[in-house]
Formats: C-alpha cells, structure tokens, sequence
C-alpha cells in the first residue's frame, strides 16, 4: 500500500530520512543538528536499553552517573584524545543570562564568565578517570566494571536523524583492571556482547574485527568493533569496545598496590553503543511500505483491528479480540488493540504496516461466525485465515520465525554483498557495481589506506576477527599481507 | 557499632553529608557542583525510576527525548519563566577548541562564536512547547502525555549532594490538553502519583497541597506539591506538578481545532521528581549507624554473611547459605551472598549496616548443626535465631514489616512534630523549638507572607489539600484567613 515515501531504489538517503520521519520516530529540532526522539522511536531505544542493561548486569557490570560538564584542563590531559574531539565540542562559558541595560532583551552577563571552561562531555573517559583515581588504592579496590547511561555531544557539521547527531544518547562503559590481560578479555567480551545484542534482538549480522591505527578511538591502543550491513550497500559501525592500555590512568594518575605491593598504573577499557542503532535497524530491514521491526524490539509485536460496521457486529468482535489480547499478553507478548472508531481498518493497516508492527490481526463479523482470524506478517507482507484456537500458538510461532526470517534476509543480502577480490581493479568494479564489504590484502600501512579512500572513498572498516586469515600480498603495493581485511564505503 | 560519623544530634547536616559519601551514595566530582553517582546510589535511583516509569506507563503515559540544548530566544519566550530560571543558567557560547598560536596549550577557538547562545536546559517547557506547536493541529492530537528522563543544570551557588546540585537528574513531564479541566485533572492525578509513590516505596508520608503564588513555578498558574518532613524538623518538597494554563501554548503558538472547528490554545501541565527524593530517602530514615533502606528500594534487600573458621565449616555453611540464597531469589527477594574471603563477618556486618540494607542472615558452623539462621533487621537492629526452614516465610514478612515499619516511625514523628498554633508567639516557640509543620492561619497575601520569611526563616510550605479547613484569622495581621496553612523551615 503506498505510503508516500520515497523508494529505496530511487533514492535510499531519502527514503532513510522519510521513513524515519513518517514512521514517528525521530525529527530534527529547533536546535541546529539535535533531534527529537519521538515516543514511538523511544520506546524501540528503552526496548534496546532494557536488553542491553541486562546484558551488562549479568556480566557484573554497575551503573553509575558521572558529570555532563568536563572542565577543559582535564579534557586536555590526554593528547590524542584532546586531539580526536577538540574540534567538535560544546564549551560552556557562562552561568548567567540578565536583561541587557539598554532594554533590548535577554543578553548572557559577561560579568558570570567561568574562571575555567567546560566541555559538554563528547565521551567521559577524563571525567571518569579523573574520579577513579580517588577510588583505586589496592587491587582489592579492581576490577571497577561501570556503565552509564548518558546523553554526549559532539558538534558535527553534516547531520542525520539517529545517525550522526549534535546530541546523542548512549551507554559507555568505563572499566579499570589490574591486568593487561583482564582489560583485553573485557574489551573483547564487550565487543561480543554488542555482537549478541545485534544478532539476537536487531537481527543484524556483524563482522566482529578491530580497527586500523587510523580508524581507532582517541586513545585507544585497540578498537574492537562489529560491522554492518545496509540495503545500499553502505557499511555502519554498530558499537565499539576500546582496550586503552594505561594512556588515561597514566594522564590521570590512577595508581594500584598489587598483591606484592608494587605500584602500577591501572588497565582501562570504554565502550559503547548509542541511538545510532536506530539508524542500523532501519535501514536492515526496512521497505518501501515502511518500518520492519524485529519482534524481539517492536514495541507492539502484535496489533489487533476489528472490522465491523454496526453496533452490534462490533459487540461480538470485541469480545473475540478482547480475549485474544488477554491471553497474548498472558503468554507474554506485547499487544495494542486498536478499537478507535475515528479510523478506518484500512487506515489502521495502512499505519501498522508503516510502523513496522510484526503481526497484525483482523476480526471481523464473518470471522467471528466461522471462528477464525487474519493473521498478517509485517516482514513478507503474507496473509492467512487461522482458527482464532491456534491464534496464541501462531502467534508465539511468528515472533521466533519473523525474528529468524529477518536476521536470514540480512545475512543472505551481507553473504550477496560480500566480495573477496584480488586486484585493485576488481575492487574497483565492485565497489563502483553492487558495493558491499570488499575483503581484499593490505599491506598494514597508513599511505595505502589512505591512497585507497582518497581514490574510492571506501574505507577499512575491520581486520577481521573470524573466517579466512590466509597472507597474500596487497592489493595496491603488491607488498605482503598477513590477512584479507574488510572495506566498505560507511556511514 | 561505630562508624565514625557525626551523631544527627551533634550536626545533623554533617551527619547527612558523611552518610551520602561513606554509605557510597554519592560524592562531589572536580566539577564545581556537579555530583558523581556511584553505583550504589545509582542502584537505588534506579529503583525509583523502575516504581515511577511504570506509574506513569500504567496511567497512559509515554516516554521521548529532546534536546539538551535551547536557544536563547526560546528561553525568553515566557517572561516569568525566564526571570525565574535566568540567574542560574550554564551558557554555551562556542563550539570549538583549537591550539594556542602561542603555543601556550588549548584555548576555546575564538573563531567557533555561535550565531545564538544555547542555554543548558534548567527545565524543558520552551523546547517541548516548540515541539509541540509541530505535534497539535486538532483535538485528535489530544492529549500528548509526555515524560522524559534527562539530566538538567541549574547554576546553583551554594550546593549539597542530592539536595541541591548544579546538575541533578530527574523525570519532567509535560503533557497538553484540549480543556483547563483535563489539566487540571491531570496536574492532581501526578501529584497523586508522586503521593502515592513516596509514602509506598520511599516510606515517607507527606502532604498533598498548593504553593503559594510566590513560591509557584516559574510560569505556572498553580502548583501543587508534596511536602515531606526531615528528621531535623525541616521540610523538604518531594515533587511538584504544575498547572501551566495557557502560558506556554501562548508563548508558542501551540492552537488546535476543536470538535466545532473552533481554535484554542493547548491548556498545559508539567511535573517532575528529581534526584532530590535520594536526599529526602536519607534523611527520613537512616540512623546514626548508617543508611536505613525501605525494602521496596533496597538494591539488596536480604544479604547473606557465612561465619566459618576452617575450610570444612565453610563447606557445610556455604551449602546452606547458597540453598537460601536461591530459596530467596526463587520468591523475588533480591539477595547478595557475600562469601568473600577478604573480609571478616565482623566488617561486613559493619558495612551492610551501613548501607542500610534491611535484612541480614547470618549462618555459622552451630547454626547448620541446629537447623538455624541468625536473622537482624536494620530497621530495630533486633536480632533472633530462626529454623533455617521458616527462613523465606521469615524474610517475606519482614519486607513487609519493615517498610511499614518505616513509614509509621516517620509518621510518628512527623505526628509529634506537627503543629497547630493561634499565635505568631506559639509559631516563634514552636519554630524555635522541635520545630517541623506548623499550621497558622494566614491571610493569604504575599507581604505577610514575607514578613513571616523575613522574621523567622519558615515558610508557607503549601496550603494543604486535606484536613481541617475551619476559617480563622491571621497570626499576623488578624485579617480573615480560609484556613490553616502550612508553615516551615525547609530544604
């Protein structure tokens, strides 16, 4: 049914910026590259923060509230990090607004000027490590496995709803560890969480990897990342877990007594996920009808319409449908009845398709009588008659094979769109045809990554963690190379 | 058993901010004003958030985002609003750093001016109003019932952990309606919630009433408020609701066509609770040995100490102990098995006492050879012996007992520390005395209102919805008063 958007075909960064309008769940605000999370696309984010808290609780992590503002002389302390987020940071001067003297309006009081500056946090690895020091005497006081949920800015110039923002929300997760070792196994289970949380509830394949020197965090020693795949072939970076060696302990002199008494600098990691997935989950599974939602995310997995036209028809329908929605919920699924009577059913198909409801169930007088239902899937558009009895049984069936389905589509499209080639040319043709993630040798240097992203903008987006690891020889320099890494154009 | 902190007696304030810093609730951060949240007191927000997200889910509200960010010409929009907010209001006026020319480190680059100055947002009515200009156009878009969870920034000059902090996080609700009635229904049902939650799940009972006009919200025609009572006879405001009239819609522009066509402007509420309650939560309850937690909040509700001295009793104790432990789960206690080697039981009564958590078991050697558990509530530091088997039945009622027991013993007090006086002498006595409420008549005009502040330091804490509401005359003036209200020192 048409929706007035835009196609994928005809313009896929339009069609992005509809659906997600059109679909309620984010639009830009009066204040330049800030977006307005919208009830319904909050309400996929709190879905998304309830699993992933969950996640990182069962894992021993706590959450903890640490400032919005970061005085400058603590964001300068760590040089690569001040390096990586100087130029896109909010700074708070003032403290004060008054009236002007000359009546014109509301002025900022130059007499409430700060003695020091403040950061609006872009990330809070400073403020963190600042307050750790005061927490770590002895090993006894590590690991600290803390996560916060927490609003960042970063002043980008070019933004898009949920996928690069002035503002956006996120989970960071600051970390402090005796060891080397015990930093790199949090960094890298971190990196697998994100990876589970992206397969089971976004049903988004990833290729697990870690960045190059030049794609890595402000201060990291090692990004770990997992990688996705959207419909136009473009590659997103869906979260990331940085093993940060001791670079802020040491910028921030956060010491430990270990067993033997020695002093060491402690071990950090940070990682996070942010709104950005949002952005991801559109665009996997998204169409042209609309918003795909998985269930395992889909704020309403099921909707339920009753179509009559008299009163009485409607006294019969209800009560089949109020049923229905009792015994779902008692199994668990979340389900919207939608009985206004300002809408039409076809307007309510067409609203449901459009937000992406998993299943949607009709009830209608001849339903009624014969003792049967409609039950329409979302992700194939298909339609069937069932037995209202077998209706909870469908039901709970549809949510594992919709989820299933969705995470298949998305990895057969990745499996489609993934290329192994072994010239620069062939990288090329592919990279100029059906685009995707290109795994081609590399000889591990800065120049030849640089050369190829200034000549095809695509990008290394990970060296690859699993599957083939077998050396060659570069692509552009011919020199060797230990493994095919993977490249893409990103957002 | 001591814990080196201030007795209340001795300085109730010390005691208070000794409490938050070693029952690891909360400490000063570098950043002046702003409070880091360690996660133990980041667990217990996180229960109110749970017990307040879910009353507000239950009655028809919903959750989104906006931006942190509002422009300066919004903020002044509402010209009571921004007197009110004006003075204490952090101010970005740039979005860049950049390397001294001199070389003399970062500096705020002169260049990065923005066009408008941003105002960190103290409160969200100007930018939701502007939102919602976009969201009304007819009856059918009404109402919108809206929350979000943010952190806010007020420049406050003199601070305290959870009380009063230059950012705080908190839950702002702001909601349009097509009729003054529905907002103001809905103004009265959140501070009915609000009610509802602190005397439930904070354990502290408090009364239901209206501001005076001077001590309204900024741009507000009526607010009504909860009003809890300190264990130092002072008052605190536990959460307000405000009935906004037609101000905001009329700042924004925000109209929408009625059944008959007709346009009006949108009549408004907004309401929030912050992390203040955390301060009200202490200072109700906890004792000189530490934190007193009513179970309904306690992260940790029951926990568990094994006493053993040689590897065979630990084996015999820990087997018990982890029976118990999932015997407790099993019913929806939350329990913590502290089984660490590290630490004596002698300190980890010393510590659980501290943090306030309501129940602790102890099990030894004897106690397996008996069938037995040494069960002690924080709340009476009563300890008893009890048959292992009757334990969960044991622990089950003294959730109970003790979350009642809480809310009495501050009911009690707050009783006994209740007022009604005729004369501004028995006021000045009283005030002077055990202090807490004191009812008076008054005359309902802001100058005496003032005078009574200016003299005494108390003030009208809210003109109470429930009780006695006789006519009198005024402590003051004698001119005609509609009925007691009432008077006190307050946070």
């Amino acid at each position: 049914m048409a929706k007035n958007i835009t196609t994928r075909e005809e313009d896929y960064s339009k069609w992005y910026n509809e659906l997600v309008i059109k679909a309620d769940l984010a639009e830009n605000s009066g204040v330049r590259g800030c977006m307005v999370i919208k009830p319904y696309g909050f309400a996929i984010w709190e879905r998304m923060q309830a699993e992933l808290d969950r996640m990182f609780k069962e894992t021993g992590h706590q959450n903890a509230y640490f400032p919005l503002f970061i005085p400058k002389s603590y964001f300068s302390k760590e040089a690569s990090h001040v390096d990586g987020f100087a130029k896109e940071c909010a700074v708070v001067t003032h403290y004060r607004l008054k009236n002007a003297e000359d009546g014109s309006g509301i002025i900022v009081d130059p007499d409430a000027k700060l003695e020091e500056e403040l950061i609006v946090r872009p990330t809070s690895e400073t403020i963190i490590w600042d307050t750790y020091r005061k927490w770590v005497q002895s090993y006894r006081d590590l690991p600290l496995l803390i996560n916060q949920w927490a609003n960042v800015v970063r002043w980008e110039m070019r933004t898009r709803l949920f996928l690069r923002t002035a503002e956006f929300l996120w989970q960071e997760g600051h970390t402090a560890h005796a060891t080397k070792d015990e930093a790199i196994f949090e960094a890298e289970q971190m990196m697998n969480i994100y990876a589970e949380f992206s397969e089971n509830y976004l049903a988004i394949p990833v290729i697990k990897g870690t960045k190059t020197e030049s794609e890595r965090f402000a201060g990291a020693l090692e990004t770990y990342c997992i990688e996705a795949l959207m419909q136009d072939g473009k590659a997103l970076q869906a979260g990331t877990s940085h093993f940060l060696g001791q670079n802020f302990a040491k910028a921030f002199d956060v010491k430990f007594a270990a067993k033997d008494g020695k002093l060491d600098y402690v071990w950090a990691t940070s990682w996070g996920v942010s709104t950005r997935l949002m952005g991801a989950l559109v665009m996997t599974h998204s169409d042209d009808n609309g918003l795909v939602l998985p269930p395992n995310l889909a704020p309403d997995q099921v909707v339920i319409v009753p179509i009559y036209r008299k009163e009485e028809e409607f006294e019969a329908v209800n009560k089949v449908a109020l049923n229905l929605v009792k015994e779902l919920r008692s199994n668990g699924i979340r389900v919207k009845y939608d009985n206004r009577d300002t809408h039409k059913p076809g307007w309510k198909f067409n609203e449901y398709e459009l937000k992406g409801v998993p299943v949607r169930i009709a009830i209608g007088p001849k339903d009624v009588e014969k003792g049967t239902v409609e039950v329409a899937r979302r992700d194939t558009l298909k339609k069937e008659f069932i037995s209202s009895e077998n209706a909870v049984e469908k039901v709970l069936l549809l949510m594992d094979e919709i989820q299933s389905n969705l995470y298949n589509k998305a990895a057969s499209y990745r499996a489609e769109h993934t290329t192994e080639v072994a010239t620069y040319e062939e990288f090329k043709d592919v990279l100029q045809g059906k685009g995707g993630f290109i795994l081609a040798h590399w000889d591990g240097t800065t120049e030849t990554e640089e050369q190829i992203k200034n000549e095809t903008k695509a990008t290394i987006r990970c060296i690859p963690l699993e599957g083939s690891n077998e050396p060659g020889t570069c692509i552009i320099t011919g020199k060797p190379s230990e493994r095919k890494v993977v490249f893409a154009k990103a957002y």
